[in-house]
């Protein structure tokens, strides 16, 4: 069987852990104050072109959602979402748990535009009785999306000013932000995306690490006391060497990157694949996780040698199923996929 | 600089990294339904001689505290602790922060008796205005505690007596059981604290692995849902192996045990030495970590060489102080350590 | 100027003052555990034919929604409700502040049905990761709804089915049920509404009363310690006899019936006027509240001497206004209107 | 049978229901923005002396509290409070239940010293691991203590000192504040309380109102959005009015202060009546709330006629009990008292 079902169904790239061994004995402070974070801390700072940035390491992407978000809203306060993001659906409320409504926008692929923002903003500002409403006070927004759609520069820049003009925060998701940013049709750096958003983080389970997610914080007034909601939230990993060490090593020389432009090619191929086999696609993604809509039937076959996720009904007979490439598929599998396809 | 700080400043035992490198290309699903985790849930349902528990994998300590508690209680229940519990004192209020009050109980060395808990909810039940209370649900205990001492027998039996009788929950926190457990005068087994415990955890991250907490369920009650809260906590690893193989690691063949005895045995030599010095001790622990009470002078000369934790002033000229042992503490660093003693 | 805003404009029903200011210098004991609530909690128990119900008073309808809702989810629990539901939009995300997500349906006039509950339910039951979404346990309807519309008997116990066959607790907000039980087309009695909802609640505020609502709790389970989550979320009144004597008062010899048949009588009487004038209804609400759509010419009309609810938009030109009837409104307060009707 | 159980035993000050009554066919608009509430408002500013503090009407205590505290602080702040506070011991964990942590310190009769704080600060500050502990952010007091205890001018201007010197905010809990106000030995006017708390309230509830709380903040940052935290903690009365109404007729002409005096008055004479008899008082009181130490066995007499509220064991064989008297308690159940005083 070959797992085309996720961008974590392998443990972390060989550099990761070869580090991760060859410092094993080290001693150091716990709680991510040890020197390999520092390390990891400057390096991001660099590619970030973001000196001030606060830069933490979290284990996971919902706790790193949850702890970004009830950091920075007060009690009334909301925090918009596509109706298909990450923390609206998938993550078991974890939101809501901390006692924050998720405001949805509709959205096909997972992302939201400035003008979507604007107009829920302008009616809760005109409702008569806004203060029974929740306060919109952050965006939120996941690049790539739950779809694998990337946001242009453009986009962001214009989400960035709806947000100043309305007081809210802008967060990025990249939980797959190496896969966004190497994307083919990409127009962001990494760069823009510490300029344009309040906070930010930089994905690691999804990207070539065990696990871990880099929380770049570049506003100062999200910036306080971070670290006292990492703790509470549970995200303070006793050992945050392991983060510092993983980080550092995925931004010494660009490996983070390397890795998730190999993924986007390898998805690209399988793109092509589908559309010459004349498969739809949900949306036109341009980054590792791809959605053809296949027939069930064909499905069924399918499964039989290639993991695959379902993602949803396409009427009756259809479904939307995910395929997903990562640092560590091989570039066999897609082959050996293709040459099957030919043949269904 | 030699660390005597905590028990987590190294990596992790070198067959745990050489078995996570040597599966590190095999795919698998994620969350904790793999086969890594399948293998060591039944490795540890057998050494808990409880094959009906339900076993769960999370991150860390605080985390793992905060899911079980959350998950057990309703919106008007609390937990009792011990003052200095780990949950009451050290995770910024992460139980507070699901809505939960923690009871405190008076404590010096950490342990709490059932005769405490008996009159904590005798004193509620009698109270005329009980319902404007916290109703006490669930016992929060430590094993070894924040201070090192542990359980007898006894002592848990007759606290499971005394939660049975008043309903509530009976939980442990095992962050560091393995040390508890192979303490020269415990006489628990990990059967015993499956048999009255109604959950309890066995710590990794402070016993040998990188992280890793295993819960152990053995409460039906409990045992619903759960994965659903791990999820919404953030607890919820998407390479979720990465515990089942350590987990399985550890459980395989004692190795578990086999460390954490190490480091009791060498925190024993210390102790020793403590007191041939002539220093005093904050309290009597036959575990990994050991507090005798230093004067200031004495422990700026002390950190010259050795890193330890300042834990709490002892009157305006002494201090409490933490030396920890682990798996990782090298015997050498211990007989150096005794041999800059006799000179001071 | 005449007030059609809302049911809440006044004070209360003259007979509630009268029997406030009579029992005033009474002594008696606190937080609802007096003779006039006990007095009442009977008296609703028999309109209920419900004598094992668990009968509470609460001060007003966001509380008494987040007590009950809180009571009863576990964290990882959520409640379905309409899109347009009070918890959902207008009580500044109370619900999600005690934890808990808001699952909602679409619909135009506040109800939802059986066969969407059922799809929410099969939705989340199929999904492969449905440990990461949030599981529905209660289902939240309003009766009247936010729109005035009512369920039938037939409805409600098709609602009551849904939520027998995938575990879910039926739970319905009677802000203004008065008004409902005695709309020209309801077939439900007060008793049904008692047997088919585990846990329901008589709105005082809206209906006579100066505030208060009745919280009527037939499921069993959902009995347990719910004075204590009164007390936590705040809703537990001091002086408890003033909600204990207001619906002693009007549950007496049908008060409360009698006042809602008039403010329905009264809101018919408007209603014929509309639909006479041609005006077009967003809903056919056979209750208290209409909600004719006007164009904003006509509206600012209307405002000089009437003040009405502007409840949303409807097109760039017209709006959707709420008029409200209740026990005070004086039937002249109606004619002059529907003479000035005539003239516009 | 005669109640001095509490000072909320009756309805409320006949002025108040006859200005109730007076008013009760006006139409307001709902939800404290009525004419009643904004004259009241006025009459609390000048009061004052508070032009630009923001005056909230509020329905009870824990719900005032409650509705404070989550609208001043973030996730990982927590409040201060004697050991005994009302927030700590009597709110079923309401503060929690918002997420925040109750951080407690020792007090006999309720009132907590500026070096209390100040400890309690320092140690937060040079614990090295602060970050894992809650952050102190506000200050609770309640004046009087629920032990009847008032503070000093100049022991608030020390507790103001010691909040501006670390950040925190000051709340002064005055569910009976007009009994403190009007002690005999008391040195604080209410424009002191204004001018050195951040937020406090004035108690309707146990002063001669039905119910209600004012809440009055005078530090802007806390002013922002409080009325959408009021919305979400079910606080917001939509017949805002009753609570206008009511207020207004209490600072109208001293009304409150009057009501409060003749409350203290009848305790100082109870007071004089227990110490001619030679009774042990728990703490010296000067206000409504008096705290005699009896024996079990004269308890058991006095509770024959007398309603009276047990408050805690003192020994084996006696017991802290609680006279209360109000508004609304008759010189002759005093005189009544006071003649079976004697003969016991």
């Amino acid at each position: 069987m070959i797992y085309f079902t996720s961008d974590y169904t392998e443990g972390a790239h060989e550099r990761i852990l070869a580090r991760l061994t060859e410092t094993n004995l080290v001693q150091s402070t716990g709680y991510g104050e040890d020197e390999f974070c520092e390390e990891a801390r400057k390096l991001i700072q660099k590619a970030c072109e973001a000196p001030e940035a606060a830069v933490h390491f979290l284990v996971g992407g919902t706790q790193t959602n949850t702890t970004v978000i009830s950091s920075a809203l007060r009690a009334h306060q909301g925090v918009i979402s596509a109706e298909c993001g990450h923390i609206s659906v998938h993550e078991t409320g974890a939101i809501e748990a901390t006692g924050h409504k998720v405001l949805t926008l509709p959205s096909k692929d997972g992302k939201i535009t400035a003008e979507q923002v604007r107009s829920l903003c302008e009616a809760h500002i005109n409702d008569d009785s806004f203060e029974h409403t929740v306060q919109p006070k952050m965006v939120y927004i996941s690049n790539p999306t739950e779809y694998g759609m990337i946001y242009q520069k453009d986009e962001l820049m214009k989400l960035k000013e709806v947000c100043r003009e309305y007081g809210l925060y802008l967060f990025m998701d990249g939980a797959r932000l190496g896969y966004g940013l190497t994307a083919p049709d990409n127009t962001l750096t990494l760069s823009d995306v510490a300029r344009f958003c309040d906070v930010f983080y930089i994905g690691g389970t999804k990207c070539g690490a065990l696990f871990g997610e880099a929380v770049v914080i570049t506003n100062p007034e999200l910036q306080k006391d971070f670290r006292y909601v990492i703790k509470q939230k549970g995200g303070m990993l006793a050992k945050g060497r392991l983060l510092g060490i993983q980080f550092a090593e995925l931004f010494k020389d660009g490996l983070y990157f390397e890795i998730c432009r190999h993924a986007n090619e390898l998805a690209m191929e399988l793109k092509k694949g589908f559309c010459e086999k004349g498969w739809e696609l949900y949306v036109d993604s341009s980054t590792n996780q791809q959605f053809p809509i296949v027939s069930n039937e064909l499905l069924a076959k399918i499964s039989e040698k290639y993991a695959v996720s379902y993602t949803a009904a396409c009427g009756p007979e259809k479904s939307i199923v995910r395929f997903c490439t990562s640092w560590a598929t091989k570039e066999n599998y897609v082959r050996e996929f293709l040459d099957d396809l030919k043949n269904w």
